[in-house]
């Protein structure tokens, strides 16, 4: 039965996945990305049972295009009892939560750089709807959506394009942090720091990689990883299923366009990608930050998969990035998408 | 020229390392571990500057058997001014610290495990006098003590047992955390959290691998991979310098313990370890956390690397750990290191 534990010093949850677990004499250490046979592909006509979907007007119900599936290895599970307890120093909870798998196209196609734009807008529709969907459950305080392409995690990586929904009951540490500190800013400056943030790069244009009608995305200044790109909307809102109504079409532009100068500019590299956006509980009055429709907002972080972070990185948090974001930015910038 | 800066959200401090900067078409990505010739090795017969050594008594200047010597691709740099400045919403400083490579052995034996007890006394002793040289420096914050064997950072790894001392000017995110929580703890028990901690291990025994005179080894409640260790002092002490003091013969003896448990147990993989301790100028009177000699402990975290961490780790701190450290532990604790 997975776990949630908490770690008693800095108060980080993770969770033990002893349902995924693997005998201690057998692990999976790195290995070349081999996306394996289109005939072995699991995602390709899936007959999974299906949360959600998104078809063509008038269609039969083999047509999806963007399907939404419970995942085949659940870390989490709305069928666990939520319950939470403490011994000693300890606190765990039951592995309460979803986990989904958006499948973002029928066609045994790998990266999503390779979809088409209204393909992309369409999973982004998707998001959205799982979103506004699992924040009825009051259990819930987080939804996570992420995709890895390309990287092994134990299994083959599947050559085809999906990315992963986690709700979790608990907030993960990264968000608190991010939450606190844009509220810290705010405090101060009665301005939004990602709203400050983008103006100063459109302004300085050295980390800028590209600008569409309602995006910015640019290289940030104290990256952890080469190539790190954020995509920043310029309207602010704290939220990502309410804050990209309208243009979704547009991010569907600006993803597919970054993640093409990755693919060209990088090789095909593995990479993954995170929305991060508020916690769900805390948008309604009276919960714990009650200023975080003016202080936060919404993001998607992306990452190459490159180098491997050296043990003084996972020690202490100190991250040694090789190569200046000016110089990885002024790089993409000049990558031909059209080619 | 490196630079620190500071994410300006959570506060973390990165380094970005222009001097070791490679053009962007040129990464380095996973790579089976090859230790090289013992002819190219560095560190045989070094003649780098030397910092600092242990001698038997009585001998010439070639015959150390502990060395420290300039790290030969410094990060942080003693000849650069020390100043900070801010742009905007963001913070700069300068590339000012120490960068020094241990060089544990005389001889070309890549893993501490096969070591000597004394041999890693020795090195303890060499982390010690370091320590104690560095903070005398006022511009520096933190030392952080961690070896890495057998993995692969952008270039080979070395076959030669040795590990790095960095010597920052600011305090890393994930040190300045640990110390708000155990503050936390200590402020609302009025007892040290890891005191309570390893009492706590060492009654429920059921994550406990090795306990010695002055030291506890155990696997975490809530790890991040599997096979996470801890090393923890009996002794109260916030600061390793002090703490370790009449016991550094105890600590090689559990260290080489633990060490040789990963070798035999999980066939000699990478590793790394990180001396965890308080930062240099917080112990003295009138510093921002004035208990933090009640509060705070030093320990030694030691992390096989077996899995790779998948995108929903990176993108928002929420780790899976496929094994549970009950498993974990039991496992290490059969492992028969007479063998």
């Amino acid at each position: 039965m997975p776990q949630l534990r908490k770690d008693p010093v800095i108060r980080r949850w993770v969770i033990i996945a002893t349902e995924r677990a693997r005998r201690p004499g057998n692990f999976v250490t790195s290995q070349n990305v081999d996306f394996g046979n289109k005939k072995d592909c699991p995602f390709c006509h899936n007959t999974d049972p299906e949360i959600f979907a998104i078809r063509p007007q008038g269609s039969g119900s083999g047509d999806w295009q963007v399907k939404v599936a419970p995942s085949g290895t659940p870390i989490l599970s709305i069928d666990t009892k939520f319950k939470r307890h403490g011994f000693g120093l300890y606190d765990v909870i039951k592995n309460y939560g979803a986990h989904e798998v958006v499948i973002e196209t029928p066609e045994h196609i790998a990266n999503m750089a390779d979809l088409s734009q209204e393909q992309i807008r369409r999973v982004m529709e998707a998001y959205v709807s799982r979103f506004k969907d699992l924040e009825k459950d009051t259990n819930l305080q987080y939804v996570f959506v992420y995709k890895n392409y390309g990287l092994a995690s134990g299994s083959r990586p599947i050559g085809h394009a999906r990315s992963q929904i986690i709700a979790s009951p608990v907030n993960p540490l990264r968000v608190k942090e991010k939450l606190a500190g844009a509220k810290k800013y705010y405090d101060y400056h009665e301005r939004c720091l990602y709203c400050d943030m983008y103006r100063q790069e459109l302004e300085s244009k050295e980390r800028l990689i590209r600008e569409t009608e309602h995006f910015v995305a640019f290289s940030p200044f104290a990256p952890r990883f080469p190539f790190e790109t954020i995509i920043l909307p310029k309207k602010h809102c704290c939220d990502f299923a309410d804050g990209v109504a309208g243009m979704e079409g547009d991010l569907a532009l600006i993803l597919k366009d970054i993640l093409l100068r990755f693919k060209i500019g990088l090789d095909d590299p593995a990479y993954n990608y995170v929305i991060h956006t508020a916690p769900l509980r805390q948008k309604r009055k009276g919960a714990k930050w009650q200023t975080i429709e003016e202080d936060y907002h919404w993001h998607i972080e992306i990452m190459p998969r490159l180098a491997k972070a050296a043990g003084f990185e996972k020690g202490s948090g100190f991250y040694i990035c090789a190569i200046p974001p000016e110089d990885t930015a002024e790089f993409l910038r000049k990558v031909d998408v059209h080619a």
